[in-house]
């Protein structure tokens, strides 16, 4: 019989989030940051972990490291159980390590980083894991290998990304689209239904009264779209009960939401948050993709092929990024 | 005869640039920053400054703040001449002191701040003084009078704004025209007039080889204007000798030069740079008339009507413009 103070611990672990990583491209820095951030005592203590990859990169990793730990390969999320002792990594035995090459970009790799997400991701939407980091990827192997064109074919249908730097966050309208294609794209229905979007996601992570600023697609907020686009989009979303304030000026809804008035701004067009994050720089920045069930995201460095054979990277993006998909999974809002 | 002393001396006052200040909306805190710091040290061992505006209203404000200061009323600069001591104060006599609302905006506001900026401006043409600051106007006054339609009709023709804030520091194509306008303002002959001039007015306020960064219209500068229009912009005024770098990603951009890579950056629009200088916001901010003879830059407050009946403005913002164009007009760069 369970003792009362058992049934009334918090960290019970079926409450403790699973969060898998893809080690990404395993000629580069990802398996490396990974197997540092699993062992690490603030990702061990947010959720159980887990990696996507090959477990003999793994193992060769943490031998390069000089670091002792069991790995458990495993066939699915649920052999993880409670325990999160050692490193678990699911190995779905798709890269050809005779290929392996530490520091450049190679096909095998390539090819083996896109069935992994591809794998994790469909783990993500049966349920078995509750979030998912990607290790970065390169855009060179997966040219190498041909099988995507790029790392955006890779980004799930319908989602958006979800920009964090610091306590600024920002989603947009559209990604890599040239500049005269943006106005076209910024409708009122399209520019309602993200605003709906980031509020689900917002109560979904553990914000229960998301306020959201909605940055103006001109100069001060003072032009056609501003006026017949967004506004009416605002509007709408007040009506139906959600705290949206905009069109706000471009060049003042970032500054605000820094200083507290918004949890997360929707923008017209990708430069539009990506200058105001990159350029406020803070630490533990990630992209999320919004509109999963789980919740996935991406680390902000790349595979750093220069200096992955030194196995002298930084985790601390990486372990950045398993603690906010915990957070975020356990309702416990951003950290 | 001069003794040598007097001869090798730095500060004889032929070197010490004059800089005037219009004292914007007499409704606003514009009078009481400007008396504030042209009695101050920073001010008065920068430069020889100079009030624009009605004298009265200098004298009111200093009794308000219950300082005292002799208050000089001249016709014309050279009656500066190598006095420092007390406030000078050139009063074309266009003010209906009568019509005096503290806090508030008045058509005689209007019309007397139009006229003295466009006096301002004609004796920085004629060299009669090294710099000018402009007080904060009010749209209001302005559209009461209706002598202007904005504030931007103020904005002497064929100029480009040169905004500062910290290390930061950029230039746009255009100003307050829609996003949807842009695109076609991008063309290679206006890229290169832009870096071209920004070259030439670094140099000739203290910058002897300037570094100039140039952001792409696109994001990650991977589109039609970045490669057919920015790209031989600059390779062009590379061709030319100058140390011009881009096009850059434009969410990359001032990352590297708030690190050093640039002195300035030249934007392909308005909200590209304010995004990136108001997120950031650093202390000391202003904003740089590009395309004159003489030093010409904004205060960037406004006339802030609600406090101005207080008298309890920062004027730091004010002495920092003085500053900053006693720097660049004696060609000692930015602060």
């Amino acid at each position: 019989m369970a003792s009362p103070m058992r049934t009334a611990g918090a960290s019970t672990t079926r409450n403790v989030p699973v969060i898998a990583a893809v080690i990404g491209d395993p000629g580069g820095i990802g398996p490396e940051v990974c197997v540092k951030a699993c062992l690490s005592e603030r990702v061990s203590s947010a959720c159980r972990p887990l990696l996507v990859g090959n477990a003999d990169i793994v193992r060769r990793t943490l031998s390069a490291l000089g670091l002792k730990s069991e790995v458990r390969v495993i066939q699915h999320p649920s052999e993880i159980g409670r325990r999160t002792d050692g490193i678990a990594v699911l190995d779905p035995g798709e890269y050809d390590i005779s290929a392996h090459r530490l520091g450049m970009p190679t096909a095998a790799a390539g090819h083996a980083v896109v069935h992994w997400i591809r794998l994790a991701q469909r783990l993500g939407e049966d349920g078995a894991i509750d979030g998912l980091v990607l290790g970065p990827v390169d855009s060179q192997s997966l040219k190498l290998d041909g099988e995507v064109v790029d790392i955006d074919a890779l980004q799930p249908q319908g989602t958006y990304m979800f920009r964090v730097s610091g306590s600024l966050r920002a989603v947009p309208l559209t990604e890599h689209i040239p500049l005269r294609a943006v106005p076209a794209t910024v409708k009122k229905d399209a520019v309602l239904a993200l605003i709906e979007l980031v509020s689900v996601h917002l109560k979904r992570w553990g914000i229960p009264a998301p306020r959201i600023g909605v940055a103006a697609l001109n100069p001060h907020a003072m032009f056609e779209e501003d006026l017949q686009e967004i506004k009416p989009a605002v509007d709408a979303a007040r009506a139906a009960g959600l705290d949206v304030h905009g069109p706000i000026s471009p060049d003042s809804v970032f500054r605000m939401a820094q200083e507290g008035a918004y949890d997360t701004v929707v923008t017209m067009y990708h430069d539009q948050g990506q200058i105001a994050l990159k350029t406020a720089a803070f630490e533990g920045a990630c992209t999320i993709y919004l509109g999963l069930r789980y919740v996935m995201l991406n680390v902000p460095h790349g595979t750093a092929f220069d200096i992955a054979p030194t196995y002298t990277a930084q985790s601390a993006s990486m372990a950045s990024a398993f603690a906010t998909a915990a957070a975020l999974a356990g309702r416990h809002g951003f950290l």
